[in-house]
């Protein structure tokens, strides 16, 4: 039973050295995909309780999965320039034949299937687990002082349409306590601190 | 809903730093015990199917938690000398009511459950995460060609017994393939591919 799934289970360390753009908080180095899965992980086994009609075991599983093509794929940084989206969708999907293929069938088809309901994001928990991969990379550079965006010169504009167009459409309230930290950090703690009186 | 588990998730950031003695495959470097968490949740999620009677997202709720006081305690290495088990016990209970504590006491308590849960190792399912737990630094020193196991000078006869404690309660079945790859490893693959055929 162990032996057919070894292949695959030995190739996914290699998603320990896929280098995020996103700094570990406090420290100089970058996140890798694999502990930025668990951490993933454990925010929607966190806040996954608190929306009702969400399946956590189900969103936590796409979670673990979701990053496994970056392994011949590479990670795409949310502030890059959009580079081809199309080829860059083709390289994913060999990804996902390619490594998801080293299962059994049954396994790798199962695998592949939490993959492309994350990719497609049209399901209550796809859209609930992209809304996770937006908000522990922002939650570590508000922690950084700004981390990534600083690197990049990214604006409060670009960080509310780039981490808004995925959070927002999983869950308005979610979104609102979000925007709240954004503009905190953009504007210090006093519009924040009124923020949240106005939500008191 | 997110701001009174902002502590917890910023905390945890730290397992990221919690260094390990197993080395990823064909890298210098040593494991962290986020990306290891991680790796043991896929272990979870691809073999866990295989045995009917194991509960698989509560196994991974396990394994997502399960080093997460080493933030405080430290990783113990399998092959190091014992130390003093009941002040490490002590530190490591000191840890989690610190950490599962940051939390909401609703979330903390369900986080801590799971992980004291895995700590007893008295359930089905936590014998079966505990299992996990030896069985995938197990499949990376064999890749590694021995591993922390050369390191250490560890002999065939510490292996079975350190890692077999806990992988045979789990599953004979599993043991006895596991058991095939350890004498592969110590006697090569004559022997291994004997034993094979003898199964067959």
């Amino acid at each position: 039973m162990l032996s057919e799934t070894i292949p695959f289970l030995v190739e996914i360390d290699r998603l320990k050295q896929v280098e995020r753009q996103t700094r570990i908080i406090g420290e100089g180095r970058r996140e890798n995909a694999a502990e930025h899965s668990w951490h993933l992980a454990i925010f929607a086994l966190v806040l996954g309780v608190r929306f009702k009609r969400i399946d956590v075991s189900r969103v936590i599983g796409m979670l673990l999965v979701h990053d496994i093509v970056e392994i011949d794929a590479g990670d795409v940084p949310l502030h890059a320039s959009n580079g081809n989206p199309q080829a860059r969708q083709a390289r994913e999907a060999e990804a996902g034949r390619r490594i998801f293929g080293l299962l059994p069938p049954a396994d790798g088809g199962r695998l592949l299937r939490l993959w492309k309901e994350f990719e497609a994001g049209e399901t209550e928990n796809a859209r609930f687990a992209r809304a996770l991969d937006r908000l522990q990379p922002l939650i570590l550079n508000l922690r950084n002082g700004g981390g990534t965006w600083l690197e990049n010169n990214v604006t409060e504009n670009l960080v509310v349409e780039r981490y808004g167009g995925e959070i927002e459409p999983a869950s308005g309230e979610l979104w609102h306590e979000v925007r709240g930290l954004i503009a905190g950090h953009f504007h210090g703690r006093s519009q924040s601190a009124r923020a949240s009186d106005q939500r008191a």
